[in-house]
This record gives structure tokens, sequence and C-alpha cells, in this order.
């Protein structure tokens, strides 16, 4: 029995249903942009809708309730993944200054930056950027070198660019609006360099004049996201009090010493990195919005638009009944549902973890933003290509930008690339990987450690070999692709597979001496795909969990379908691994595309469910490409071309 | 010994090497034009280009000498190429008017036709319009709708537009600049339908105001080609003169008779679609010429970008040195090599089956037209997949348009379902593959028959048990990777083993009473891969042909190299195929891997050499990216993030 789309939404809406029913009634007005206008009209218009938007109290949310906000974290983060149905140069601009900018301030500043800024910045009256990335370096951002020099006479800090490479680049709000911005820099005091911290610096008077040594450029035109300024920031001699250094986690006192609760100077840095997850996740949720509003269009109009008459009946099919249109658009629907759960996970767990009166969990946060950093990279990458599809299903309409497509392509194309590389991102999390795995081998017993190795050789020698193992399941059990023990044994133990296999290639870079780069660098693509088929877990997981929550059983009976749809969908991207590893007989892996194929098919009459259960506010999808067959059947019958 | 980069571009320019030059030369100020320009500012300014083309008198060239063209047409396609490595809106726009507009006119026209109009189309002063696709019907164009009913009495044809689905969509000159367009219509007379004709339909005045019963529309903002004016049209009983048909292969006498030399109504209809191939194989280069571009600017970028400092040195390492980089563009690149001389093979043939004089053959046409579908549909999908991922290996830089990667990307993406859906192109290819096939089948006598059907039987029974057959090689020798005739061995096994499954499969469709479509469906991704799999072959063997014409043996030593990574990237996209169906086994698939690694590794200091053979114009390409770095190395060192 099919499920109400009400039933279905609830389950997908999870905990922070109440703010995803307010952003889609509220803001009806936040539709999308026309992507016709000038460069300036279009930053004109998102600057007037920031302010309506502050004007809603949603981006009040996230922040500390003794500044009039509710501290909560995951419901700002949802609200944000809402509004990411419309226009995304309105989301963007919006996250650089409740999420990254108003973040910052809130995360690594302390009382004096708090009951100075938070108010204006909470209702848009301080307008301000996160200057981070600097035109040589983005993804070392270790090594960036924008520097922050302590004059102890003046008792200020003297914000320096010491090279053209040094540029603060692809800064947004700070080509056109931003007044202030977080600016990251090398910490100098006592001539001894502590690493990157972030100080407040004034960028332009309340005029929008730029301020003394302050010199602002602009990027112009770009792919997309054309209502967001994004600018350049080069700093001569720029002097700002001591005060403008955020110091929640280092100061410097009035003498010039320097002090921090975090020795470590790598683990101070990463630290104050870490309390900025909510970028990246938010990314994710931007990109998953992105993606379920491409779906909607692309299986909309693929209902409706028929080509080729069948030869039986003489009607136009419609083309989503056609096998390889289903092909292109429900596996990637059915990812869509598995990364929104896993969206949903990542955000209870940042709620948990950072709203007010958390306790500190050091572990827990790390494992947050190794998770952050797999699911924004796979998510924004599955976005990106979903987008792509879901364009070309719609053919020469789906170019027209009234019909909403290429600006959502544009939009988030560089999702994949900002906060964060997806690439960095994944040995990021492959790094994390691997130290745990590091510890939890060194805790073997010797025993255990020799039967860790044993393995690991066989596992070897076999893959020398080709040599088949016998599929890791109970002995005579016969293959079952729609077994989800079945499923998750097979991703499990492609990821851990992965990970052990490149711990094995990595180890002889510890050894002294050793060539390090080299040895990284030839194991840099099994190192990827350890991370990438550790995120496949993950999602999975998310997904089931997500799927036993769900109160109504026939919501329950349909996304365990889904599930599937998405689970051998990974496993069959993956059939070659599989088959080289032993994993699956040549016999099952056509099992698994076949599998596929049919349930494409057993999925095509819930299409239109699964996308309305989006609750993506009509007004925001609305376009031509939606409206009524403009052509109504009637073809004589034809062979279709395809028939020999 | 590295070959000069000379030596490297006359290989690649091929016989027509001349018009690459003089394009090259002549054009410079054809440079790409500023994205941020309005939609109304852009379509003025390629306007203006398109006339400055035609006093250069490039277009001229394809057209026939009796009406001062040169009969080149192999050179003119050629010219349009290289014309894509300026402003793809120019290209297109050049493309509707002499390719579209013009060459049906040329080739479905007659001499009245051609006295009346081709020298001022090939002047630019008739600008014009190509008008097959409806709202209703774009792949499936044998079943238009629009239709052109004779009247006797007046001794004209009437246009009409029966059904809002009929009108015609997407055409470009048609928003602002066409005077007349060759609109596509089902030829009715003495109440008879004869299938879809050709009439040129005047559709403004000289002033520009629309003919009266012409009814014009703008398609607006596109996801790019913006300088491009697509529009619509919709016709209410406009009258044109009886010699308003274009009428090669079909004519109406005053009386209102029908004649063809063409009796059969469906081979009529592919006929005159056949002459226009040319518009195919034309997209196909232009996305060659784009991806070649996109590859230049990522690749120097590549080796200019330093990111991540090398433990043992202490320096920066160029993202380029990084396996997970070079997997994302040199295969690329290798590619795009192959699609080059595919290029060239088929507007070789194209010159020698349509160049004036040249005999009609009527097999070897059609034949032309199933590669020209099939390059068209792999070298478009090609192109927007590479340019994608040098968008991302650009990362922040990639985005902003004064880099010229969003603009290639937004402008080229169309070219995977305009001149033909990709799908439905690959499907066409697939049909006319099963016919020959059936044919070469029925060929076979009783005893050759029975081999067949029974290997065929044996194939079958090996995939369902899984059971690996033997590697179809001289029993005994090893797996070389880079033996070019195992490379073939393994392409051309694949191409031929898919379409004999999938002409299997469909056999039963052509039993009386079956359900055809429901037979077609469940093979249709068999289908596709079979022309995939073709395609891949056709593009392989030209490879290797262009590498024997190479004269200097440097050039040759590099292009077997690069044909290599080709050749094994593909190999290896497949191969779960190759494992699923006992032609390759574990081992032999992961040395496959390796090869691709090592193939990276060897081509990467000749990788500037190989975008720089492209012979883009520098004043095309000339962009911020490329510019010196603006920071100079000089990172301390630093364990690179991943190395546990």
């Amino acid at each position: 029995m099919t499920p109400s789309v009400d039933a279905l939404r609830s389950t997908l809406d999870g905990r922070w249903a109440d703010v995803r029913s307010s952003v889609r009634e509220q803001m009806a007005r936040f539709r999308p942009v026309d992507p016709g206008l000038s460069v300036e009209e279009y930053r004109a218009k998102v600057l007037e809708l920031v302010h309506e938007l502050a004007e809603t109290g949603q981006p009040h949310t996230g922040f500390s309730p003794e500044y009039g906000g509710k501290g909560d974290v995951g419901g700002v983060v949802t609200a944000f993944q809402a509004l990411g149905y419309g226009d995304l140069s309105l989301l963007v601009k919006a996250g650089v200054q409740w999420g990254l900018f108003g973040g910052a301030v809130q995360v690594l500043g302390t009382e004096r930056h708090h009951e100075r800024y938070l108010r204006r910045i909470m209702d848009g009256e301080l307008l301000g950027c996160f200057a981070m990335t600097e035109t040589g370096h983005g993804s070392d951002v270790q090594h960036l070198r924008t520097s922050a020099t302590y004059d102890p006479v003046a008792e200020e800090f003297v914000i320096d660019t010491p090279e053209p490479g040094a540029r603060k680049d692809y800064i947004g709000n700070a080509a056109r609006d931003g007044r202030m911005a977080v600016v990251f820099a090398q910490l100098v005091t006592r001539g001894e360099s502590h690493g990157v911290h972030a100080f407040l610096v004034p960028i332009r008077d309340d005029g929008g004049a730029a301020m003394p040594g302050v010199e602002i450029g602009d990027c112009g035109h770009k792919a997309g996201l054309n209502g967001v300024d994004n600018g350049r920031l080069t700093f001569r001699s720029v002097r700002v009090p001591r005060e403008a250094l955020l110091n929640r986690f280092a100061d410097v006192s009035p003498d010039g010493t320097y002090s921090s609760s975090i020795e470590n100077e790598g683990r101070r840095f990463f630290t104050m990195l870490g309390t900025l997850v909510r970028g990246r996740i938010s990314v994710a949720g931007g990109a998953g919005s992105a993606a379920q509003k491409a779906l909607a269009l692309a299986i909309r109009y693929g209902e409706r638009r028929r080509q080729f008459a069948d030869p039986g009946t003489g009607e136009e099919t419609a083309i989503l009944d056609y096998r390889a249109h289903q092909r292109k658009l429900l596996p990637a629907l059915a990812t869509t549902y598995a990364l929104q759960f896993a969206q949903d996970d990542l955000v209870a767990e940042m709620h948990r973890l950072q709203a007010p009166g958390a306790e500190p969990d050091e572990k827990a946060q790390r494992d947050l933003e190794s998770r952050a950093a797999g699911v924004k990279a796979i998510g924004t990458w599955h976005a990106t290509h979903t987008i792509q599809t879901c364009r070309e299903a719609c053919g020469g309409a789906g170019y027209l930008s009234e019909n909403l497509l290429p600006q959502l392509k544009a939009d988030t194309d560089v999702f994949t690339t900002f906060e964060g590389d997806n690439t960095v991102l994944l040995q990021l999390l492959a790094k994390n990987l691997l130290s745990d795995y590091g510890r939890s081998v060194q805790k073997l017993s010797p025993l255990g450690l020799a039967r860790f190795v044993g393995a690991q050789a066989l596992d070897a020698a076999a893959e020398r070999t080709g040599v088949n193992k016998l599929p890791r399941r109970l002995p005579g059990r016969g293959f079952r692709p729609r077994d989800r023990a079945e499923q998750r044994r097979l991703l499990a133990d492609r990821a851990e597979h992965l990970l052990a296999g490149v711990a094995r290639r990595l180890r002889p870079a510890l050894k002294k001496g050793a060539d390090q780069f080299a040895i990284f660098n030839a194991a840099q693509d099994h190192l990827l795909d350890a991370a990438r088929a550790h995120v496949d877990l993950v999602v999975f997981d998310a997904f089931v969990a997500g799927i036993e929550r769900a109160a109504d059983p026939s919501v329950q009976a349909l996304l365990e379908t889904v599930c599937d749809l998405h689970a051998l969908a990974m496993i069959e991207r993956y059939r070659a691994w599989y088959l080289e590893h032993g994993r699956l007989t040549a016999a099952e892996t056509r099992a698994v595309v076949a599998a596929v194929n049919d349930l494409c098919a057993e999925l095509r009459p819930h299409a239109r469910l699964l996308v309305d259960a989006f609750g993506i506010p009509e007004g925001w999808i609305a376009c031509p490409l939606l409206e009524d067959p403009a052509a109504e059947s009637g073809a004589t019958a034809t062979v279709p071309e395809m028939v020999g």
C-alpha cells in the first residue's frame, strides 16, 4: 500500500520538521531571482533579500540566547538547507554572513566580541566576511602568508599581505557589502610566530569606503552565484587593537606575551577550524536541496514528456518509462534519499556537541569533522552529477534559464571545491581513519595481531594471483542482493579491506628517511577509494537507521525499496572491485545489475511521490517545464527508431 | 627523444592544416566575448562578429563553386572546429547560418533556390533559421506536426501550427536576426500526406517586423550561448509560393501532383536528414575544441599551482605531480587526442562523399551517418565531463568567468542534447549496426549459422554460471596491457559480443504479435552499451591509423604512449565487463589499472607539450589563471595532511 505524501514527508523532515515547514511557509517570497539580471542588479537584489531574511528572525536561531539567539544550532542548519530550494546566491550570502562570519565571531571570539557585535551581526546591520583563503593557499590553510604582528608599544596588531599570493581571494561579502572581516593570519609576537589565528578587521567605513591600508578587489562575474559579491583583500600595515584577536583559544597580553589553552600549534589550529564544521555541513545540506529540486523537475518532466510511439498501442511513451531514462534518474533519486538521512545525522550530532551547555567531547568532535568532510565531498559530487544528468534528461528545455536547471547547475558547481576541496577533504577523512586504524591495530594482542597480519597477507596473495576466495557469507547460502545484511557486509568489507590495504602501503612512510611523498603519492588513489568507501557505509547506515525511525509501515516499506536501489547501485558501481577481490562471482554481479533494473521498474510508479515528499514549495519550482503538455499525443503507430 | 611542438601540431592539424592556420592567424580578433554582457548586448556583439566572419570569406568555402564557394566541404568543417577555440556563441550562430540554414538550401534545394539565395546567405546579408524541432517533438522529428498544405488554386503552400506543441522551438537566429527559415513540415497535397519536407519561409520583413501570420517568441536567457538568439515560431496560415518547397528529393506540380525520386516515405525523410550530417560532425568538432581548451587551461594551471610541502624537500608540490590530479586530467587528455583523429576521419569521409562531383554512395553515406552519430554522442559527453573536471581541477579560480572555464562549460552543455540527443543518437547507431549484423548473420551457411548460434549459447551459459573462459589470446601467451593488438582484441571482442547479445535479445521482437516495446525496453541499456563499445573501437582504430600517418618518429613514439593511455583507460573503465565475461582475470585487470597509473606518470612531463600542440591562439586562452604564480613557494616543511 502506497504511503501518503504527508507521511513520507514527515519522515524526511525528521527532528526539525517545524523549522522546515516554517521556512516553507514564511519564505515563499524568496523565490529564485531572474538569472538575466546584471551582476550589479543581482547583488543589489540579494542584499535586499538578506535584510528581509534577517527580519524573519531565522538567522538568529543559531546564536547564543544571551544575545537574542535561540542556541538552536541544528535548527539553523536545517533552515539553511530548506532555503536551498530557493535562490542559491541568497543561501550562500546568508551562509557567509551568519554561518562563517557570525559563526567565527561566536565560536572563536569571547564576551568582548559577542557583546559588541553579535546582535548587529544577527540583525544584518553589520555585514562581514570570512577571510581565510588566499590566492596562493586554498587547501593548505595552515600555511597562509598573511601576517598579524603584535606591536606592544601601540598595543596593536599590524595586518600585512607580504606578497601577491597572500592576497585574500574569493571572499564573499568583500567586493561590495562587507564592513568587517574575520581575517586569518600568522600571529607573530616578540619575533615569534604562533601559527594562524583569527582577527576582526574593519575593511570599510560606514559610507562604504575602503579603510586606510585595505585594498579591495572584485572577483567579477562567476559561473554562478552572481548575487554574491566575492572579492579580494590586500592589507598594507593595517592596525587593529589587541582586542581584535578572536581570543577563545589563545591570547596576547598587552606586553606581548602569548598564551593558549592548547599547547600544540597544529592541534590549536585544527581545533579552531573544527569549530567551523558547521559550514561544511551546511554546504552538504544545500547540495542536497539542489539535487532534490533538480530531480523534482526532471522526474515531473519525464512523466509528462512523451516521445516515440509504442508500436503496440500507437501511443507515445512517457520518457520516464524508458529503462535508460529510469537508469539516469532513479538510482540518483535513491542516493539523494540516502544522503538526506546522512545529513540529518550530521546535523543532530553537531547539535549535540555544539548546542549551549554541551560537554566538550574532543573525540566525538573529531569524528563529526571527519564525517562532515566525507559527506560534504560525496554529497556535493553527487549533486553536481545529478543536476547535470537532470539537465540532459530535460533536453533543450533543460537548457533554458526559465526552467531553473541552468541556475541550479551553475550555482552549485563551486560546492565541490569550496568549504574544502573534495579531494583534500577525502584525504583528511582518510588520515583520521588511518590513525584510528593504527590505534586499533596496536590494541590487538600478539595473537590477534598475528591473525590480522596473516589475513592481510592472504588477501594480498589472493589479489596478486587473482584467485577468487569464497564470497564472505555463510557457506552454501545463496546470494540475495536485496538482503540488507548482505548489502551491509559487502559495503563494510570493501571499506575495511581498502583501509587495511592503504595502511599497509603507507606504513613504510613512517620509517626514518623514507620518501614520504613518493610513498603517499603512489597510494593516493587507493587512499581516496578507502575514504569514499567509508562514506558509502556511513550513508548506508544512516539510511537504514532512518527507515527504522519511520512510524508509518507503508513509508517503511517504500523506503526499504529505495534503500535497496541505493545500496545495489553502489555495489554495481564498484562491482569490478568485488570481482577482483573475490567478494562476488560474475553470476552474482550480474544479479546485482538485474536487481537494479528491477528496482527502477518497481519504483517508477512512485517516482512522483518520492520527489513530492521533499516538500519543495511549488512557487520555488514552478516553471514552463512543468506545465501541462503543450502537445497532445496522437502519433500514428511507428516502430521505435531502435527496434531493428 | 621529445618531439617539437610544431611537429606534433602538424600531425594533429592533418589534411586541412592550412585551413587551421589561416583561422588561427586571421581570426585573432574573434576572442571570447565578456560573459558579463546582458543577453541583448551579447547578441548584438555576436551579430557583428558574424558579419566580420563573412568578410573573411571563410564561410563561403563550403558552398558550390558556381555561386562563389570553393566546394571545400571538409575545409569549412575544419575551420568551424578551429573557431571553437574562440567564442562559442559565434561558433553556433555561424553554424546555424551557414551550416544548417545555408546547408539546407544548398543540399535540399535546387537551382531556383541556389540562384536566388546562396550568395546572400554566404555573405551574411540574408540571415536564416533551421526550423525543425518543435516543442512537442525534438527527437522523433519524423512526427513533427507543422503542416504545409498545397492549394492548387493559388499555387501556394499554407504553413500551419496546428497545436501549441507544434510550435518550432529553440530555433537559432529566430528571436532577433533571422529573415527566413527553412521550415520542416508535413507536406499535404490532394488530401494526402507525404511526410516531412522542407520549405523556405520568410519570417521577417527587411525592417525586422514579423511577417503576417508568423508569431515569433524568444527563448530568453539560457545556461550558455547567450549570444545566440534562440526563439519560437508559430505559423497561422502562412502562404508561400509552390517554389518555396526545397525540391531536390520531391516536388509538387502546379496541379498538386506529388512526385519523388524516392518511393518509401521513411527512406525519403532519412535521405533528406542524411544530407545534414554535417551539423553533427561540426558539433563533435566544436566539442573537441572546447575540451582541448579546457585541458590546456587546467594542465597549465596544474603545472604552476603548488600546494602542500613535500616533507622531503620542504618545497610545495605542483598539483599535477599528485597522482589523483594526473588521474583526473591525463586520461581525459589521451581520449581527447583519440577523438581528434576520429573527427579527422569523419571530416575526410564526409568530404569524399559530399564534395562537388562526388559519386552518390548510399551505403557509405549511411555508414558515415552512423559513425557521425556515435562520435558526436561520445565526443560531446566526453567534452562535458572533461570541462567539468578541468573546472574542479582549477578550484575557485576555475569558477571565475575571467578564467574562461565557466563559459566553456555553460556554452557546450547543450551539445549533448542538440543536433540529436546523445541517447537517441546511440540508438540510431545501434539500429544500423543491428541491421548490418542481421544481414551478415543471414549470409552465413547453415553450418556457419549453427556454429554462430552455438558460440552464442556457450557465451550465454558461461555468463549465467560466471565460469571464466580462457582470455581470448594465443594460449600460454601472457597478458601485455601495452600490446596494441591485445588492446584491439579486447575492444573489438567487447563490441562484437555486446552486439551479438543484443541481437539475440531483440530477435523475438520481430515475431508477429510480440510486445516490441517491452522487448526493446528491457534490452535498452544493453543496446546503448553495444553502440558505445562500437564507437570506442572506431575511435581507437582512428587513433592507430593517425599514428601511422605521422611522419616524425619522435611524434609517433609519443603518440604511441598517449594511445596506450587512452586504450587502457577505456579497458579499465569497462573492466567489470571483462571480468564478468571471462575476458580478463582479476590479476590482469589489476595490471591494467597499474598500467594506467604508470602511463600517467610517464606522460606527466609531456603534458604541457601535448596541450600546446593543439595550437590554440594564445589570445583566445590568455587569462589570470595562466599568469606567473602570484605566490612564490617557500613553505616550511610539513608532513602532507594525508600521511597518517
